[in-house]
């Protein structure tokens, strides 16, 4: 990051809050009720960045969004999502569905529908009902209009327990920015269901590669440093959009300023996503440091995160190190049990290959919160990354293993 | 594996069932109540080899096992195996008391204690109380018999349902030889314990470095191919014991035969395992094949059967291919998703990209039974290969999240 001096502050209005957005959501029929239809436009060509789950198995839109965005060369005027139904494992259908939805957007708002990017979300292995989506897109793009940001978070929804959006101020020595976002995500939701979808808006003036190369390095410790149940979806996808309309150019002397904003506003949403996690009763965060280089610490730290036996512990206040140990032990990543410290909160509970079962009542009250700290030291190294995740509980198998009716 | 032919053939006694091993089994006061210690002994010095935990975090008694079997070239006269306490993260009193418990076997049988092997299994963190062991190991080992391997597999129990054994003869043109075993796991049982713990013994004489080399080959097929939840334990442990009583030499000629005859044993104990882990209601062999070579065929696999949402799915009777395609995606190994198959038991879910839904009651029905097999073509290749695992209920959430009390 550059060491321009920045300030951010809290702003309303999720991802309309950036100057140049609109947006538009409705009810239009892919649900039986609900909003299941947003559209989000910009007021004219924005710089467009986007990042796809890394499955083999890539749902319809999301290829279509690659291939968009490689076309334009990272602009795009607007993007349309809907919500039930996910447009995966949908074959040659699905493909010309999701480049229909293009189109539908290209022509009510007059442009290029290569400039138009596409995100579904919900049931996998069911077509789109095309019918619903030729009369809700220019509806949808009829009504669009800032402030209602709000509405396109909801519309994006699949069994979320709550609609995320988030937005900051950032001011610089050039100027004042805004950035907004929303997303959602709560594991695999419906049977068939699997998505995580954010998206990232901002009125300053950012080239397209220097936008994805922030929303890369932003997503690093955000979106892609969650994890609710280990498995990676068929539909994943983080977009970025920048207008400019806040006439503030973004250069590399001010990238540390934006990616701070993005992160910002990245972070709060990715952290919804995990407290909304299925059946989550509490938000742990997996510090681990002392690796030899931060991938290391960061596979460590996934590994304990996705830990079944870690996670139900946490569930049930158990300060049980022993399983946050052993998973460590597990990642692949070389180092020196003897040397290893655990903590919980701030409770020690082993060091020098010995534990402080002494301290477990302590530990135990601890862990009765809903935000938890578990931090692995193990080594000497200056290698560390956090990954947050959820606990595991009896609601989880409940909400995955009901049959389907 | 070698062309012998040989013929299998059930047998009854567990690890006593081949000649030359005698066993015993006490309560000593590890635990409140219940058989807490067993010996197995070999009549003479017999060929020994070994398979142990490749987490980072080693029990005491397992680093003792790799140094003992070094040390002796691999021969042993005795394993003797606590349960209720791991002696796991015990740090130098631990390894104090590993050597203790082998000594004290030594000097009761009369032999080196570097010929005696030492498992240990339950609460991680917690010191062995070595006054039962001192009155208890003497004890156990004047009682040594044969025909008592049952009362062995129940005192190397923890919360597992019920005790694993398992014997066959194997008949070759040299000649008839004898294999028993007996196994624990179920998970990660108490609060802080893990482990799964197997025992193989023949009555066929092996060379220790033939009889290693059929252990992993072995294990590779078997207890390697097992998941529960995908932690691996400190403790994890798998003997082999030849006593050679029988009289049958096992060379290369009749390595087929002792594959297999082992084989025989170890997979029923890993399917016991399974179908005890905890919470569990249906064993699933998850099978993969057409990938390139045999390892991506596990590790898609591997992937599968990890996966929370197919074992929640399962759980609920939900023919879900959308969830094992999607966990198959994100395996690390490239497959075309096109030319991907999934069948659930016989009924095809999903091929040429597309699924067919109209079979899901038929899968539904199917997955109502407690043996289910899923099978995932991931191209043309003649890499495949299985892994078991076991459904993911609300109760395993109960067992492992429950606070200790």
């Amino acid at each position: 990051m550059s060491t321009s001096t920045f300030t951010i502050a809290p702003a309303q209005g999720g991802v309309t809050a950036p100057a140049g957005f609109s947006s538009a959501a409705l009810h239009c029929g892919i649900k039986a009720e609900a909003l299941d239809l947003a559209v989000l436009a910009a007021d004219g060509p924005a710089s467009a960045a986007g990042i796809f789950t890394t499955n083999l198995v890539k749902a319809a839109p999301v290829l279509l969004c690659q291939s968009h965005l490689t076309r334009t060369a990272g602009h795009a005027r607007a993007i349309v999502v809907n919500s039930g139904c996910a447009n995966a494992c949908t074959g040659d259908a699905g493909a010309k569905d999701a480049i229909e939805m293009a189109r539908l957007v290209g022509d009510a708002l007059g442009c290029d529908p290569h400039q138009v990017l596409v995100a579904s979300t919900g049931v996998i292995g069911v077509n789109l009902k095309m019918d619903a989506l030729r009369t809700g897109i220019p509806t949808a793009v009829r009504s669009l209009a800032r402030g209602k940001g709000g509405d396109a978070a909801r519309a994006i929804m699949t069994t979320d327990r709550a609609p995320k959006e988030q937005a900051v101020s950032v001011t610089t020595a050039a100027g004042t920015f805004t950035v907004g976002g929303m997303a959602k995500g709560a594991g695999m939701i419906e049977p068939h269901m699997a998505t995580m979808l954010g998206f990232l808006t901002t009125d300053a003036s950012v080239e397209p590669a220097l936008l994805q190369r922030a929303l890369v390095d932003v997503a690093k410790e955000t979106f892609n440093a969650i994890t609710i149940d280990g498995d990676t979806s068929t539909n994943d996808s983080l977009f970025g959009l920048a207008s400019g309309a806040s006439g503030v150019v973004i250069d590399e002397a001010g990238y540390g300023a934006l990616v701070a904003g993005l992160t910002a506003v990245a972070h709060d949403l990715a952290m919804a996503i995990v407290r909304g996690g299925e059946g989550a009763t509490k938000l742990i965060g997996v510090h681990v440091h002392g690796a030899a280089q931060e991938s290391d610490a960061r596979q460590v730290a996934r590994t304990v995160a996705n830990s079944l036996l870690v996670k139900t512990a946490i569930h049930g206040a158990d300060p049980n190190w022993g399983r946050i140990l052993a998973a460590s032990g597990r990642a692949g990543v070389p180092f020196d049990p003897l040397k290893a410290v655990v903590h919980v909160g701030d409770v020690l509970l082993f060091e020098n290959g010995l534990p402080h079962d002494d301290a477990a009542p302590l530990a135990a009250q601890y862990l009765m919160g809903d935000t938890i700290r578990i931090d692995v030291q193990v080594g000497e190294g200056t290698g560390e990354a956090t990954v947050w995740t959820c606990d595991l509980s009896a609601e989880y198998v409940r909400i995955n293993g009901e049959y389907r009716t």
